[in-house]
């Protein structure tokens, strides 16, 4: 909704990016002695997006094909105003795609590098999460139901390195399409002679980007590749929005996301607040495979230029960086400021009875019984702790199967959470430690 | 369709990758000492696909829910009938999914691994054809049309570096997914006690694999990241495809699939050959988005084990691999031994006058009349020629316009095809070197 | 996995639906005298799919580009060991797609027709929920808090809804795409003259289907429209199933699905009972979209007949239909026999000191207050309420600010859910009859 | 781009719908008796979309969860200037989903009854292009082959099929989604005790709606449909735009979409005419599937509001209206001045020596050889001519396998492209006829 420049794919941020690839292109073709070194600066003076009318270039880019042709045009007009000779140098040797897909490498640099910031901001918070609660005990649940106990440092642990391994991703895309786009019409450069080469390596320098062995106008990787990394960015954030929200339940209760005025209110029930962060990352999450699709179905395009797949890519990169952003900005939000309940996470692990612990009596009975058989007697036991409606410690205790071989201490250690988190405790602190190593985290000791 | 139990995907296969996980589990269990070590080798013959009732286990595991419960019972039998206490060591401390997830990894490896064979076989096909036509000129085509001078070298230079990537981005989605999957129920280990990270890393060097920090449970970023993968294969490789595909039309005919017998004929046109590796490489990249869309939607998994999200993963892997691997083959063969018709692409090169090459003219008049003058009086031209169906070097020549500013001799040398793809040239040998550079390709300079 | 001729998909049924048309062909031909009756008979003899070797025919097929070359040649010659007449009747005026469009059709007929009988027997017993629980209050929730009170009948209504919907449009789908494919080479049926047109309607006549206006080989508007409806039908039952998987967790433990030997269970977690049935929907509505996206996408096919858009049909639609059939099924299962625990819905509905019908106070208030200071009013005793760890109804009749409006008897009607759901009650009478006018449902009354 | 409150999908379109169900709302209140008649004038008057801060009003949203948070708490406002009690009874009874629901209906009821009138023009222009050119001859084209000839009419009678079955599914999808959305929190109307359902009644009746029997809050079938429909008619108009774009190639160029001044032009290939509409249409064909996927990923809703899926619905369906629309009116202007160039059509047939025509030739020759071996003469004949670079005629005339059978009339008949176009033409006369009979196409005879 926004239209400032500085908002990269605003209509008018699109625009300036457009034109500062112009402008790049211009001085590019001056250092390489192409055109005179005066004709930069009249391209740089008209190249300020706030000089064009918006709306009269969308519509001539509709009947264009690409918003560049007419683009070209407006800047042709307005340099030559100031200096004839500089707008016949305007946009030389290059073709549209070359400006709008160099175009989308900066702004995809600038809006990727911020979501890479925000997933280690979201990581951090997290970690801290781990290493707070390391020893809480929880119902570990799958199949959304309680299973054996875990911790929420455990929890915590994972959604840490889902982001880590997410910004991982992310930043080697981002690396693998550092590219400019300078080929031309059919990518040989040869409406410059032998001076393209020259002009590419001028370009990528004014650009801070690289420039790769053969053109990409056709060969998408690169784009699909950051479409598949802000998919897998978004598919890590919904996970632990997922569990944020199963674990808000009005009936679990465990952790809440951070409360503010005007924030996930109900228009007709007051005493709600609603998981609004973990609903824009579930958005973001159900949106993001399909324009993922969108891009890898756009990929085979034809011979040196495409017919349909480029320009299926306009409005879909835009809305997929601006999910990632949403999403990642609204969970780094909500694991920061998480309110975790830790009374209410022991609560919800004995009201079943202690049932989610069965296993630790089926490992302890194992070694006497084999693992089947131990299974079968605990089994037997839940189900009769369960239509008596008593805890599973007092059902094993009296149960002659199980005493046979265990006394009483050694049923209720082989039920205690604790015990049965020692493991997790591990993990969580070598995770820790080891994201410390790999130079993230350092802070949160 | 296959059974064998090395085709990894097939039934038989897949099941042999699950007992192969049982058996390492159980030998690691033996190495760190949790079990004693005579358990594992009866674990070890019980292991054979071939002694199990497929059919029988498919059932069974619609029931239960997944195809690790059932086959444990009857692991469990098999091994028991030889020995009573080995048998209560089978899958000691793992959880169903831990199962089913190494094993999805060890496929994933003998498969993946030989796709990126074939890419790299592709690539090097393509490579031979950079090299051998680097100066074939031949039409270049932008919206189906035809554009500027390209060469066929220049074409082939994409498609290699487009297959290098492929192999290169699969590469690495396979090493970030060389993890074992091993927490127990919940991720934490809790039924081996102390034992369980030592088990880990036994069971993680008997496969030849890591231990993660954490359990990848529900933490999908590894398989979806190795689904986008081979996603991006296929969208490379359809844009190879398609490319051939048009260039084979009865109307281009620049290029054709080798033909073998029985291989492209229509069952009522006897003269047709049909491009039948293509259409496979096609297919592949239509189906492709949609299963990397499966397996990114898949990835909120909820809590410590997933209802849903992980079931939808269970033939969408299988699927992608299939036709990644098909259609690697597709196109690796059709490289290979490409027909290419350099007469047929000089003829449609000159077939429409010679309007392809009209930039050249531009560009040679631009430092005369600024950019946009010279395209306005080549557009005229160009008009004037086509209404009167003469080439376009005849109607420039005869342009008062042109003739102002450009000698005859000016003109053809505009117009000149050899002289439009100088850079061409030039982009494949660097291209073609810089793959040499990189270790790949010696073979063919 | 089964092979049997009347698994529709299985390879086997695959073959045998190609081979059914041939035989009609060979009738239809006949019918119309383009060939002599006597063709028709030795063609059906040979036409029975155990008679052919499936694994050389799908290696010739992967060869030919398509299965019904293969198939014709092996066709051919056993009907040539009979009949040699005959044997050059085969497959007569026909192209492959005619054979494997059609043979699609009469396998969508058979397979659509049992899903929906199923979606109807899911729907019956969603009818009986909606009735039997009509005025079973529980807590209705949003965001995935509990807001304003339901009953249990006005879910199951909006579950029966759902199928009776999803139901109807696969039924729509289905006629729509009633239509043999039969149009030779490229739609014109060229190969049989002027008999053409008559033989088309002998081959509808035939098969039960009817004639096509023009051929559909690149229209492919049928069966994407058919996969739309089973993505539309993987939806509707999604819905069901997460709403099923959710009120079965052990913290809400308002349902749970039937329990069944062997189902559900747990290798390491003996007292678990996992919600299978579930699952299996939720992955099948997971997938769905990626699948109905494959199908859209592959619609732009080229021409009279395609290149690769319609091979990547070919899988995608049988695996649609599996998981369509397999979630119908599941779900129709679960409800049938859903466990119920109305003790459960009323003390979950209770637990949160009944802040959930916090929105009848807002009610009773607004029309002394004006809706907004009445919500303002209530969300403040709530949150005292919450605090004070009171239950609403208490707090509310000691809120002054409340009581200067109503009186005890007052505030204890407007927080009562009975009085809440009276139009719940009302709406699901209302939607039960009209299933009844529907024709649908009249044995649950 | 626009923000006319006349485009509906546009931010201001957007608001003013919110608005125009909040009017309709007060005045259904009003009707019903639940508020003062009064109290409805008011709030229309304050319900004009320019009164509003946009930008404001989305920054709200963001926390709020959802526009109509905020929308209420500004129009209240702005009511309560006017009249106290009035803003009392803004958006009484309803809850936020309710009114984005009910405007979404209304929004798409304006647009797509646009698309669908565009649809019946595109038909009919198809219907057109079938009349004049039913005996037109071309080649068919199998796998971008030529294969057996066709007309161009025939083909254009596929396009028209395909069009008018897109817009018939449209109105279909329309038809079922004519539903308000009215349950309050949480669809049991229970703020409105039994006032409920007269209020619905009147709401629907106020704007041209019906009343469902249950709410459809998280029964997402309706929207999803609409989405599927529009996903169908993407397809339709992505076939029709790639036979153009092949169509259109330089070496084909058999037709070519209109020109116009500053239509497709290139910004340095003066000569070029990019198919722009076909581009347009073709990426909608790219960007649709992946777009109807979300929709039918996000059908699993959560209970009795959802948390994600409904949030992921809001910019896809406008994104999926907008390129359909955008589809549609590229093809209907270009079906409508379509270039048909039918002299290259036949130069085009005649051009590969007839070959394409070889059907003919077996067809004649089975009778006497079967089809089998006719097929192998006409290959062989084939081959020979091709080596030869011969007309097939010549070829076949020469060869005594053939001439054995037919003389040298029977072989030119056999080989004429009227001869084998007979019933082409008699199927687009019968579907032009049919689609008179079914009341479209009158003035096309």
């Amino acid at each position: 909704m926004t239209t400032s420049a500085h908002a990269p794919f605003s209509p008018l941020g699109r625009l300036q990016a457009l034109l500062d690839v112009e402008v790049a292109l211009a001085e590019a073709l001056a250092d390489a002695g192409v055109v005179p070194a005066a004709s930069a600066a009249p391209i740089r003076r008209a190249a300020r997006a706030g000089r064009y009318d918006l709306a009269a270039l969308a519509a001539e880019a509709a009947e264009a094909g690409n918003p560049v042709i007419p683009l070209v045009r407006h800047l042709t007009r307005l340099v030559a105003a100031e200096d004839a000779t500089a707008a016949g140098h305007v946009h030389w040797g290059a073709t549209s795609q070359d400006v709008m897909d160099t175009a989308l490498v900066l702004q995809l640099r600038r809006e990727l590098g911020a979501i890479v910031a925000t997933l280690e901001r979201a990581a951090d918070a997290a970690a801290r999460l781990a290493d707070r609660h390391a020893a809480t005990p929880m119902a570990g649940r799958t199949w959304l139901q309680q299973a054996t106990p875990t911790t929420f440092g455990a929890k915590a642990a994972v959604w840490m390195q889902g982001l880590d391994r997410a910004r991982i991703r992310l930043e080697a895309a981002l690396d693998g399409a550092r590219d400019i786009q300078f080929g031309g019409a059919t990518g040989t450069l040869s409406a410059l002679g032998d001076a393209g080469p020259t002009v590419a390596r001028a370009l990528a320098a004014r650009l801070g980007l690289r420039v790769p062995d053969v053109a990409w106008h056709t060969e998408r990787s690169r784009v699909a590749d950051v479409a598949c990394a802000l998919g897998l960015t978004c598919g890590t954030l919904g996970k632990i929005a997922r569990d944020v929200a199963l674990l808000s339940q009005t009936e679990v209760a465990e952790v809440a996301e951070p409360s503010a005025p005007g924030r996930g209110g109900s228009s007709s029930m007051p005493h709600k607040r609603n998981p609004v962060a973990s609903a824009r990352a579930l958005a973001a999450a159900v949106r993001a495979p399909g324009l993922v699709a969108t891009m890898l179905a756009a990929m085979p395009q034809e011979h040196e230029r495409a017919l349909g797949g480029w320009q299926a890519e306009w409005e879909t990169v835009p809305a997929l960086v601006a999910i990632a952003a949403e999403s990642a900005a609204a969970m780094a939000d909500t694991l920061a400021e998480l309110h975790v309940d830790e009374a209410r996470m022991r609560a919800n692990l004995d009201a079943a009875g202690g049932m989610a612990r069965a296993e630790g009596l089926v490992m302890a009975l194992a070694p006497h019984l084999g693992r089947a058989e131990a299974a079968r007697v605990v089994e037997e036991t839940c189900r009769g702790a369960a239509t008596a409606a008593r805890p599973l410690l007092d059902a094993a205790v009296h149960a002659p199967a199980i005493r046979a071989h265990l006394d009483e201490a050694a049923v209720a250690a082989a039920l205690d959470p604790a015990a049965l988190t020692t493991t997790a405790r591990h993990i969580v602190r070598r995770a820790l430690e080891q994201r410390r190593r790999d130079g993230k985290g350092s802070d949160h000791g």
